[in-house]
C-alpha cells in the first residue's frame, strides 16, 4: 500500500470518520481508523458499538490528487494518525505500508514511521439491502433531527425513549421524542416513496449524524434493515444500530380541546425564560411560573437564598381564562430554541396538565407538549 | 444607593473584578464583588487569598452614561450579578439598595431583587504609599511577563520558585523565572527610575494582570510595598501579594563558554519540535534528541508502543562540535514560543550541560537555559 495525496483532503476525511471513533472503548482495534487502498480510491472506517462511518475518497477527486502506487489495507491508531496528519509541514503527504504492518508516514522531511493492526482483524460492517430505502436532503434530515432529538431521555431506564421514533406510512414521515417530561413531534411529507417502516436510531447516532454532512444540499439515501439503518451520501456511509422494543404510542397524549391560547415571538420569550431561571437553577426546585391574564402576562423565578426576578412579558395575542401556570425553564428553553426566530402559539388546559407548543402558521406539523410542575 | 448607567460599560468593569474572584474561597464574603458609589463614580472590588482588583468608573464616563440618584455600598454575589448584568434585556440598568441588603436590578421591563451582604463586613485593600514607584507601558509590562512567567514552578514545593523574581537598581530591570530545569530572563533599562528593590511576583498574579490591560499603550504605574505590590492605571488598581523568601542566586547558572552553537528561525524550529514531540508524549521518557554536524541537524522522537519520528532540520547557521542531545520538547516549545517569529541561537556546552537560548540580534538582554534530559 503506498499512496501520496492532499493533506487537507485527507484531513476532512479523517475528521468524519473520527466521529465514529471512541478512545474509550474496550476492543482495541476499534481505537483505529482503518484505511483501505484500492485502484478506485481510499475508504477509511471508524466505529464504535453504536455508529459506523465509511468515507470514500476517490482517486478522480481532483482536491485530494491522490497518487496510488500499490493498493493495501491496515489499521492506524485514530488519535495519533489524525495529529501526525494534522501537524505535517507540506501540503501533500505519502502513507506506505511496509512491513510488519508498519506504516511510513511522509510529508516534506518530516518521517514518521507507526505500528499499525492488521486490517483484517477489523469488524466487518453490517450489509444492507436496498429494499426499504428512500431520500431526503441533508437539510430536511438535520432539520427533523434538531426538532426532535433534545427530547430524547437522557436515562438508560427506558432505553427505548434515548432514541427517536421514525415511522413512515402513506409518504408521511413521522419524527416524534420524549422523555416522559416533555414531547417533540415534527411530520413531513414526502413524494412517492414506496416504502413503510417503523423504527427508533439512537438520539445520540442522530447527534452525530447532523455534524457529519458536508453540504446541506446533498441527498441522503436512507436504508432501513432489521437493526440497522444506514444513510448514505456521496462520499460517505452512516451505519446506526436501532433501539429494540416498542415505542410508546405518543398520539394519544396530544391534547386537543384547551382553555387558553397566547402567543410569543420566541426570541423575546425566549431571553424572558433566560433571564427568569437565573435564579430558579440555584434552587431546589428549577421552576418559574407564569401568570397570564386579560391584562398582563408575568414570569417569575426565584431562589430563596439569592433573591428573585419578574419580568412583565410582551406578546401577540391572548385568548381565554386567566392561568397560573409552573414549568421547568430548561425544558421550555430547549423547545423554544428548536424553532427558531419565528411566533409561536401555546396553549393551555390547566395548571397541571400538559400544555403544547406549536408555530403560529395553520399546518399542525410539528407541535412540541411540557409537563408543567405542581405548585401547591 | 441608586444608579442608572450603561450596561456594557457596567460589564466591562465586572468582568475585570471578577478576575480577583474565586467561587472556592472559604470566605464568603470573598466571592461577591463590592460596588461602592461616589458622587464621583463607581468603584467595584474583587479580592482573593493573592490578588485585589478594584476598578473605578467616572461620572465624568460618557460611554457608561451614568446618573447618580444617592450613594452607598454593597457586596453581591458576583456570579449571579455578573449573569443577570449580562442578560439583562436593554442597554442601560438601575441599581438600586433597599432595605436589608437587598438590591433592585431593573432594565425594561426585567426586575431582579437579589441578597447583598453588608459592605461593612468586606476586607480593607492594603494602603500603598508612593515611596517605590516608578512606570511602565502596559505592552512592556505584558512582553517582560509573557517572557518569563512559562518557566515559574508550578509545584509548591519551593514555593518561592512559582514567582517571577524582580530586581531593579541602577535603571536596570531584570525579571527572572525558574522552574530548577529551565530558566528564562529578561533585562531591560528605564529610564531615571530613583528606586530600587528585590521582589518576588506569584506567576499567577502576572497572568491575571497582562490579561486585565484595556490598552497596551496605557501607562502603569507600579509601587512596592514590604509584602504587596500595586499595578495602577487610570481605572484600576491591582494588588499582589509578594512571595516571601530570598530567591536562589540565577546569574551563576548562566554558561559563557560553548562548543556548539546553531542559528534558527523560530517558528520552523517549534513546528519541528511539535511534530516529534507528538509521539514522546506518549512514552515513559518524555525526550526528543537533536543529533547535530557540520553536515546535518535531526530530531528524533519516538515510543516504544507508537512508533518513531525523524525529520532533518532547516537552519541557519551552524559552528562547533557535533553534538547529540537529549531534552524534554515541552520545555522548548514552551521557550520557542516566548520569542515570538524571529531568528534564535542555540548554544550548547556538552549532551549534560544546560544550553541556551537568545535571540540573534546582540543585545544580550534575553536569555533562557534548559538542562538537557541524560540518556545512555
Amino acid at each position: 500500500m503506498k499512496v501520496t495525496l492532499n493533506r487537507n483532503a485527507f484531513l476532512e476525511e479523517l475528521a468524519t470518520v473520527q466521529r465514529a471513533i471512541s478512545g474509550k472503548t474496550t476492543i482495541p482495534i476499534l481505537t483505529g481508523v482503518k484505511v483501505d487502498l484500492t485502484e478506485s480510491g481510499l475508504t477509511l472506517t471508524g466505529s464504535n458499538a453504536d455508529i459506523s462511518i465509511e468515507t470514500f475518497l476517490s482517486i478522480e477527486d481532483e482536491e485530494a490528487n491522490m497518487i496510488i502506487e500499490s493498493t493495501g489495507s491496515i489499521v492506524l491508531q485514530a488519535r495519533f494518525f489524525n495529529e501526525i496528519i494534522r501537524k505535517l509541514p507540506e501540503s501533500t503527504l505519502t502513507l506506505e505500508l511496509i512491513e510488519n504492518n508498519q506504516v511510513i508516514i511522509s510529508s516534506g522531511k518530516a518521517l514518521f514511521n507507526v505500528n499499525g493492526l492488521n486490517s483484517e482483524n477489523y469488524p466487518h460492517l453490517p450489509v444492507i439491502d436496498n429494499q426499504n430505502t428512500f431520500e431526503l436532503s441533508a437539510r430536511v434530515l438535520n432539520k427533523l433531527v434538531s426538532e426532535t432529538v433534545f427530547a430524547v431521555s437522557q436515562h438508560e431506564s427506558r432505553p427505548i425513549l434515548t432514541g427517536v421514533h421514525f415511522v413512515l406510512e402513506n409518504n408521511e414521515l413521522l419524527a416524534v421524542a420524549t422523555d416522559s417530561h416533555r414531547l417533540s413531534q415534527r411530520t413531513i411529507t414526502l413524494n412517492d416513496v414506496n416504502t413503510s417502516f417503523d423504527i427508533v436510531v439512537p438520539g445520540k447516532s442522530l447527534q452525530e449524524l447532523s455534524r457529519s454532512f458536508k453540504d446541506e444540499e446533498e441527498m441522503v439515501e436512507i436504508s432501513i434493515m432489521e437493526n440497522q439503518v444506514l444513510f448514505k451520501t456521496e462520499g460517505m456511509n452512516f451505519y446506526s444500530r436501532l433501539l429494540e422494543g416498542n415505542y410508546p404510542d405518543t398520539n394519544r397524549l396530544i391534547p386537543t380541546n384547551f382553555s387558553t391560547e397566547i402567543e410569543f415571538n420566541v426570541p423575546e420569550l425566549l431571553s424572558a425564560i433566560d433571564r427568569a431561571s437565573l435564579l430558579s437553577h440555584e434552587g431546589r426546585n428549577n421552576i418559574v411560573k407564569l401568570s397570564i391574564n386579560s391584562e398582563q402576562v408575568i414570569i417569575y423565578g426565584n431562589s430563596p437564598e439569592i433573591g428573585n426576578v419578574e419580568e412583565a412579558l410582551n406578546y401577540i395575542k391572548v385568548t381565554g381564562e386567566p392561568i397560573d401556570i409552573s414549568f421547568n425553564p430548561d425544558y421550555m428553553k430547549a423547545s423554544l430554541k428548536s424553532f427558531g426566530a419565528i411566533d409561536v402559539v401555546i396553549k393551555f388546559i390547566s395548571p397541571i396538565r400538559p400544555f403544547t407548543l406549536q408555530p403560529n402558521d395553520d399546518e399542525i406539523n410539528f407541535i412540541q407538549l411540557i409537563t408543567p410542575v405542581r405548585t401547591n
